[in-house]
């Protein structure tokens, strides 16, 4: 048994068997020349069909999207061009098997590239065939997340949005991994699906022997053991007493939000209670498509997300996208530093038809859905922004126009960008990003990114001070806002609303109702105050107990 | 004559015939096979020659460093393993030659890499040589800088350091560069020569039928030609009428000294009337090391920059390394976003041992050279971090010990900050990254990073009450400090000290010195209320008027 501190991202005690997410296979190595290039060729097919037929299997048990995917990429790697070339590659220029379907497949992945449209859409999935292959030839672990078979704690360098796609939320007990932070896409899976994590447990992966974890999210303690361990999910958190009003104990008002993205997380939040939504991020429509989706095509997607808040107030946030979050019809090229580069609002001053075309959606969709709908820009950096985007929201028949406040030069200038909207919303976990120059995703980093740092929330008051004065709104929409102590600290710190992912809305209402607002300023104060992030928490604390 | 606009960056007008740096080359593609292999392979090496005899002109016209560089990479070019190994791709594998190059070059360069230690230096060289026989059986440009042979606007889509490490000063009358922005090397650059330079200048690279440049590096403006223009250089700066004094016209004290990461920056500080050094850039001693250099070295390299300030106060600053800015023996890894990542003092909390030996060079160094030296740490976030990096500069017996303010968290925390240091230096390139979240490189957003922008004034400001109020300097050490108009700002800010490249220090003194307090104070009160960063500037301007 070897104890591990990690940052707990989302709270609960688990345990169980550990599945490993493999790590991506090297690049396969162009030598040595086989010795017997026509027996290394006769083992590329077989190695392909096992693996369609585990593609196969897999697709058997699941049903709708995740099936159709997994039986197209099963095919793809029948696909006897892949394997015929491949086979040539071998006999024709004695490269070793793996390294010759490397090339087959990165040959095949250029020319659907090259064809664009639908084809370029599977590019990814060639390459996941092309590694599945190779791995089947090396006797290597296919890459990704393993097949659970049981409820597992599933243990990773980090998580990709790609890799959870299938994830079987039902079998997945915990996550642990050595890098990411606490706004790291692991995280808020995590959060989202209820389960215990712990992100930035470093050195976590040279631990190869341990076969069961136990892992605390609440204190970031992971226990590993050589010997299995019981296996045990969660208890699920006692329903906060909350009587869904989204005032303090003295009703002054606090909305109470969901963060959604389809129309799953708008049922989810109105169920929980939300008054409305936060943050309604809108790239969901945008992800697969490789050519920009019509007007239409838009204003039904949002208008499904926007129903079930008909005459409830619905922020809006436009395409956020970017060299770190490229959507493929934008073709946004690489750049050094993709967080510091174009991306959010930024895109929208090179592409305004796009923007243009996504505020028309919108205001149709509003008016579908029966929605009190705002609209909201992502990366705005100055006043000037924030007067552009408000112009364009406008002429597009939308009244109320928002920002967000993620770059700390916004949250400097917040009466000035004020002075433009209606209202601003502060993404906490890009801020936090920026205002300590340190990376969401770096695990070696993550206690920089703590929401509970006093620098950040020196600059949160700053907003907050600033709306006030202005008499205008101001939001939190990061992961900050689903913390129950920290989003009254928030709120003393005169944020006016909340939103945050459909499972916290019930504990962060109950703990804004449960003091009245001079108690959440005072526990505000005295985190403004503490010299680091853990002793602005306890402060916090300290100030309501 | 097509015209152009950028971001003026180095002032001054200058015209002349264009010189392009070359782009790299794409990665040869494997096909087509050749026709007649055994022809192909033949030519690989007469062009190898070819470009060994290049290089070996350009050594005869060189001396020191840059000779033994060019005469090195010069006979690695002839290296018969490297030609053989390709000549063999070719026949063997019916790989086109500027594929056999490629392949032989990094299968020579992988296990120079893993040999470590003085072989693994000469990896870079490898690529290099690698690209100009590529270029060559191309017969393409071969990459980087050219020979220039008569006086030159240099036109690049940005400037490497390596780009520029053999540049003819004598050659080069301009700069202009399709990306890149206020902050940028190429920018740097060109104010440390004195030569007129326009960055950001969109859509330049595709303009390739001009052939004569005039460049105007005060309002941004470029005259692209298809005839040849006349070659003129700037007209040096009208040596600035300063007394030398480090004063307002009312004799309240700014320090104005140098920015230095050599002996020779340190002379001409020296002759340029520098009080000091504000920043004492140590990387120059580590940046071609693949091990850490000894206690002995360091300390003979830093008093040979310390010798001409003894007596003088000089600002060290420790090693400034990360994934952005790799140092070989540190093997820092990659990163998604380096500028966001593990570097600068985030190195020196995993590698302590390292700091310790280069603190205790520093102290040595000082003794050596009877300069006054203080120490001062790069990329500090928080007080607690600056209480650390303090402690172990004093151990290291220096008693005076300060942090670079470049993290917003850190200019938001200021009075902490300053309660565990002697003095802070604003770090004004890196600070504006961060503050905008636009990267300093990048083109497309250099009117992000512009110094006048209002909302880093008001953050410098901030900064300069916490050190008014605490009684401890503030530096300003960025390219900001070296604009004679902003200058005179940072001081009404607060700011106690400017630091900038020699060139600049006789204007500054001079602005600084041609106004009282009151004027400085009265001109950045009107920068800090302008809405842009053009207005700022203006207003500014009109307020000395």
């Amino acid at each position: 048994m070897s104890r591990w501190t990690g940052v707990g991202v989302s709270p609960g005690r688990a345990s169980g068997p550990i599945a490993r997410v493999a790590e991506p296979l090297p690049e396969p190595a162009a030598h040595p020349e086989p010795a017997d290039p026509a027996a290394e060729a006769a083992r590329i097919r077989p190695a392909a069909e096992e693996v369609a037929d585990a593609l196969f299997q897999r697709a058997a048990r699941v049903t709708g999207e995740a099936k159709a995917v997994l039986e197209t990429t099963a095919a793809m790697a029948l696909d006897p061009a892949l394997t015929a070339q491949a086979e040539k590659l071998v006999t024709g220029r004695a490269l070793p098997a793996p390294r010759a379907v490397f090339e087959s497949a990165n040959g095949f992945a250029d020319g659907l590239a090259a064809a664009g449209g639908y084809l370029a859409e599977r590019v990814r999935d060639v390459h996941d065939v092309r590694d599945r292959i190779i791995a089947a030839l090396l006797g290597a672990t296919p890459p990704g997340v393993p097949d659970l078979e049981r409820p597992s704690v599933l243990v990773a360098r980090d998580l990709a949005p790609a890799d959870t796609a299938d994830l079987d939320p039902g079998q997945v007990f915990a996550l642990v991994t050595a890098e990411g932070g606490p706004t790291s896409h692991t995280a808020i899976l995590a959060r989202s699906l209820g389960i215990p994590a712990v992100v930035a447990v470093r050195g976590l992966l040279a631990e190869t022997g341990a076969v069961g974890a136990v892992v605390d999210g609440s204190t970031g303690a992971v226990e590993l053991s050589a010997e299995p361990v019981p296996t045990r999910a969660a208890e699920p958190a006692a329903d906060a007493d909350w009587d869904g009003t989204g005032r303090t104990a003295d009703d002054r008002p606090v909305g109470i939000l969901g963060n959604v993205g389809a129309a799953g997380d708008a049922r989810a939040a109105v169920a929980a209670g939300a008054g409305g939504v936060g943050l309604f991020r809108t790239e969901f429509c945008f992800l697969a498509a490789t050519e920009e989706p019509g007007e239409d095509v838009q204003r039904a997607a949002y208008a499904e997300v926007l129903a079930p808040f008909a005459g409830k107030p619905v922020v809006v946030r436009t395409l956020d996208a970017g060299a770190d979050k490229p959507l493929p019809f934008l073709d946004m090229g690489t750049e050094p530093n993709p967080a510091l580069g174009v991306r959010g609002l930024r895109v929208a001053r090179d592409r305004t038809d796009v923007l243009d075309r996504q505020l028309s959606a919108i205001a149709g969709a509003a008016a579908d859905s029966g929605a009190q709908v705002s609209v909201m820009a992502p990366m705005v950096s100055t006043a000037e922004e924030a007067a552009w985007f408000a112009a364009r929201a406008r002429a597009a028949g939308i009244d109320r126009a928002g920002v967000m406040i993620e770059v700390p030069a916004a949250a400097l200038t917040a009466a000035e960008v004020l002075a433009e909207v209606d209202f601003v919303s502060l993404g906490t976990n890009d801020l936090a990003q920026y205002v300590f120059a340190a990376d969401r995703m770096a695990g070696a980093l993550a206690e920089l990114g703590d929401p509970w740092q006093p620098a950040l929330l020196r600059l949160i008051g700053m907003v907050g001070r600033a709306g006030a004065e202005a008499g205008k709104p101001v939001g939190v929409c990061g992961e900050a806002a689903a913390d129950p102590l920290l989003a009254g600290v928030l709120a003393g710190l005169g944020v006016t609303s909340l939103s945050m992912t459909a499972s916290a809305i019930p504990a962060v209402g109950a703990a804004v109702r449960a003091h009245p607002m001079a108690a959440h300023r005072a526990a505000a104060e005295a985190a403004l105050a503490a010299p680091s992030p853990a002793a602005a928490k306890e402060a916090a604390a300290a100030a309501l107990a």
